[in-house]
């Protein structure tokens, strides 16, 4: 029996932070000039892997290096971005809404690259939005979010988003179960009546669009992370689950009294064969779908009505229920699809699970019991083998592809190395502090690609130069190669990286587009030629079309603007070289900029409410004339009865 | 004359851009091993400089290491910050309050350390908002933003914000000419008729705290960069000026037909003496002024009403006009304070004034006419000497303390170094690509620092794994502890850097605070102790006092919410140890998480539109158990009886 202490837990959270404290100074672990050329990228020449990281609570995606760790990018996905105006600009602001209105933040957790046959085939990384749940598809030839879906019956979207293997698939399971569908009820009646929804979102293969396949409803409890089986085991995906006590008030200790809690398994292919002939049950439901769309540069919204769900009685043999100790957190499948990992957040041991003996014992029906309808299987008939760690607090496991795994101990903050199959220890290392995920490039597919392995801390404290009580958080990079892991470096991450998605250079760079092609633009308001440039009104709306190019607007002053009027930029750059946006900005608006790439069009709303001239200007220095990059608008009042008029070009 | 033909400096532009292209691949001017050794900062070592950089169009300052070039922290500024909440929690939205109401953006250009003696002293750092014009302060204690104040009569606040030697001033100048007072009129009269001010705002040097003395009432000009006095010109600042043309349509071309434009050189002494005396004219103004109070965390806005204005003519002495070539941008003063750099941007050559021939100039009434009544000074009786470069469209100027200047290049793609007095060039790198500002730790006071100068490149190109169509800027660290520059690495940028504040880590590192002590906490609605947690309604207001504490909200559940309530989440963080935040989020909700440092508290509005069980949860991980420090709000319909109740700890 687990049968924590509340304080005992406090006492213990503490204590780790200070003990990592007291490890800062020195140089930990790293010989000097060896890790210094190991991670230097040289001035013209580049890295060798992109690392993408989930933003966490930022929203964001960011685009690292490796081995240097310099941040390339932030992807604005699921958060208002004023640096491009993305959640800003008319084009982008239906990709934040939701069956809640216009939501402008959210927590981005688990990053996944599209996989063909298991391994990684770089066209799009999926990542999912915790706390008001989505699933966002980012382009991997654009680096843009192109698509958005609201999962509903959902509630702290955490053990998403992971792909199967041919990318049929991006599954999103809820964390915290609720009532399904949503109704006003006492909280203390949790049992038995919250559920817990494990949404299968197909993909597209041509284009990507997402589209909630099924809902399979679940007993009420914690789905923490998840992992979809590869090889042998393609067709299955595994759940942590935690709070299998479905304890509703202070879980901190009342959902750790379960000596074990489950690993679910799904047979998504039985599922979805079930589905197909017809089985399941339409119910009502909102939610959004936004989708951007590259041509028009715009985003729309659709909301949905109804969402298929699955009860797991109704399809015998489709769902199973693994006994895993401690509270388990990640749920990990090794590169052959044979060996799922559970990694008790409370335990010092690993235990892995083998898919063989799962199905022998499925096929056997050798069960231990059942937990609302669902078989459990026997702990001891499913399990492949423990890795006694010395560790404590295991969180996350990846790969190399060489037979060897990987795990964070958040408690002990360290990463451990060990031998699939002997399950016996071959290295340990400590990290600076508290580590969360961990990440090999390809380290979640069948072909990982070894190298480097990323640690991402969840404290920094003494690791960099203080910048007050708020600090970014910190990754480091080790050395793979040999049998022991090397330190190689500390780098900051931006927002708080939950997990992380690695792959070759040469997989991504020679398709990474360039600039956006103008005779391709196809966005109602474009202006591909400046002799279209004009401003019209439309009763108190005004629309102006004006382009950009080295360095001038077109127009670029305008008069007959009134207090009142509603005021549409929409400005296409007439650019057509590679890193020559033009940015736009209007004195007073209350809105961000607007960032335009070369080929593009997007639009700012001004309401202008003092009389005067106003400038607007080039935000993004674009030659050696930029700051002469500049307009005004003359803003008359609310009865004046000046006529629009407007220049083109020193006329 | 300088009569630039248009299309000419368009292709230029376009040839200089493909002129960047051929250099990127190969490994240019550093010698690997070594300049890998000089950036490399081992895991457990620290960065021997702060390097504070402009985050241009993300509106906030961004904070790196130098020599590793990693970023430690973005501090949000002038822009919403969807990742702690800034711009979005009730505490933080009155500082990006304005006369044009809320703007959730900016364009951050020049950040400036404080001085005393003309010497860095590290207690806050000063930063432009371009747009909407405004000047903030920022506390280098706790890294965040403490004040803002807006600047009317001003438009495009691009030369600013620059500080006297000991901190008297910051000074922000317009870059655009408005008509002051604002009014209805045609643009095409803005010659003669438009006017540029230049806002001199006093520092309070106990708290910092600003408001603005005076505005000069300067011609119609732009005014682009500005610098102080030191040493023996202590009491004056320059500004340079372009588009004397006083053109007002297609800049691009009508700005550059003079051959000189001007340097204004302003005794601020003398005019601070007049006003002390009761000069100038007090004018009705708009503008607002926001403070954030450390012991309330929270931020208040004031709504001025005037602003005192000064016309120089009416201060003989003040005011005079140093004439220097082809549109200067960059106006620099050498650690002296004896040489005053006016870097013409369409130029091959510097153009060097001296401070002594200036004086002698002025009290020898040698003028060659005036503008607006304002003396012009001959241009061969002040030039001090001239800078043959052979580089072209120089911007910007930095100083070693060791009698040398570096100045960028940004058409010719290089950083020039050459030496005061002599004007002989000493060396010459080219950058990557198209430089525009360039730091040397302390280079913009009495004391540099030297050893490094970090180019900021406008465009990016090769030089890093692709990202799409956009990419960051990007930066270079070239060594400057020899005769020559050594380049030593290139690293990304966050938004655009326009200019950066380097400081060495020892004056900052020690007095960087770590928590907020919650004894010191006077937030009205903080939560000192968890028996103080408790739920308020007050109409359809409902006030929820919350603390948080490893790993549980106190309270957690809360029933009685109706849909149409208006509820605050009044949290206040009970951890007082070093970089333990919580986070808060509840689903559905329209705005960003709270991030909540050890000590604060902050408040988040939520406005549930549905009924139903809805869970929260802190958004960044905390500890072992921090997957389960979550809660719920049971919402009921609007015409519901329920009572508020709530639970505190399993009770």
């Amino acid at each position: 029996m687990k049968n924590v202490k509340y304080h005992l837990l406090s006492l213990l959270g503490m204590a780790v932070l200070l003990a990592g404290c007291g490890n800062g100074s020195g140089s930990n672990g790293a010989l000097n000039s060896s890790a210094a050329e190991k991670v230097y990228v040289a001035p013209g020449e580049q890295d060798e892997f992109y690392a993408f990281m989930s933003g966490g609570y930022s929203g964001n995606l960011t685009v690292y290096g490796l081995p240097s760790g310099r941040m390339f990018k932030e992807i604005p996905v699921f958060s208002q971005f004023p640096t491009s105006g993305y959640g800003y600009s008319e084009e982008t602001k239906p990709m934040l809404e939701t069956s809640f209105g216009f939501v402008p933040w959210d927590d981005a957790h688990h990053p996944d690259i599209s996989q063909t046959n298991g391994e990684l085939d770089g066209r799009w990384i999926f990542i999912n939005g915790n706390n008001t749940p989505r699933i966002a598809r980012i382009s991997l030839t654009t680096f843009e979010t192109e698509e958005i879906i609201e999962v509903p019956n959902s509630a702290g979207n955490h053990s998403s988003s992971f792909i199967t293997e041919n990318t049929e698939y991006v599954v999103a399971g809820t964390r915290f179960s609720v009532p399904i569908p949503q109704r006003d009820m006492p909280i203390n009646e949790y049992e038995g009546n919250f559920r817990g929804s494990l949404s299968f979102i197909s993909v597209d293969p041509e284009h990507g669009h997402m589209d909630i396949k099924f809902q399979l409803m679940m007993p009420g409890f914690n789905y923490d992370l998840s992992h979809p089986g590869r090889g042998d085991s393609h067709g299955w995906f595994f759940f942590t689950t935690y709070n299998t006590e479905e304890a509703s008030t202070l879980q901190e200790v009342n959902s750790s009294q379960n000596d074990k809690d489950f690993i679910a398994a799904v047979n998504w292919k039985k599922i979805e064969e079930y589905v197909n002939n017809g089985g399941g049950t339409l119910m009502p439901a909102e939610y959004a779908h936004n989708i951007y769309d590259e041509a028009t540069h715009t985003a729309t919204t659709t909301m949905k009505k109804e969402v298929l769900t699955v009860d797991p009685l109704q399809v015998p043999g489709a769902v199973f229920f693994l006994p895993t100790p401690k509270s388990p957190h990640g749920c990990d499948v090794d590169p052959t699809g044979q060996y799922i990992i559970g990694n008790g957040k409370l335990s010092a041991d690993l235990t892995i699970h083998s898919f063989d003996k799962m199905i022998a014992a499925i096929e056997g029906e050798k069960f231990d019991g059942e937990a609302y309808g669902i078989p459990i299987l026997k702990f001891e008939d499913v399990l492949a083998g423990t890795v006694k760690s010395g560790g404590l607090g295991p969180l996350h496991t990846e790969f190399d592809g060489e037979g060897n795994a990987y795990t964070t101990f958040f408690i002990s903050s360290e990463v451990v190395k060990w031998k699939l199959g002997t399950w016996e220890v071959i290295d340990r290392k400590p990290t600076f502090y508290s580590v969360g995920h961990l990440m090999i490039p390809g380290g979640n597919s069948r072909k990982p690609f070894g190298k480097y392995v990323v640690a991402m801390n969840k404290i920094t404290k003494d690791r960099y130069l203080p910048t007050g009580p708020e600090m970014e958080h910190s990754a480091q990079i080790y050395d793979i190669t040999g049998e022991k892991m090397e330190l190689l470096y500390d780098f900051p991450t931006h927002g708080e990286p939950h997990y992380a998605a690695g792959i070759p250079a040469e997989m991504l760079a020679s398709k990474s587009k360039k600039i956006y092609r103008l005779d391709e633009n196809k966005h109602p308001a474009a202006v591909l030629d400046p002799s279209q440039a004009r401003v019209e009104r439309d009763g108190n709306e005004v629309h102006i079309y004006m382009s950009t190019i080295r360095s001038h607007f077109t127009p670029d002053n305008i008069e007959g603007i009134k207090v009142g009027d509603k005021v549409y930029f929409h400005i296409t750059n007439h650019e057509q070289d590679f890193d020559v946006p033009h940015g736009f900005a209007i004195i007073g608006q209350n809105t961000s900029e607007l960032l335009i790439m070369p080929g593009q069009t997007k639009t700012s709303v001004w309401e202008p409410k003092k009389v005067g001239v106003w400038p607007f200007y080039c935000t993004d220095f674009c030659s050696a004339l930029h700051q002469e990059m500049q307009g005004y608008v003359r803003v008359s009042p609310a009865n004046s009865n000046i006529e629009l008029s407007w220049s083109l070009g020193g006329d």
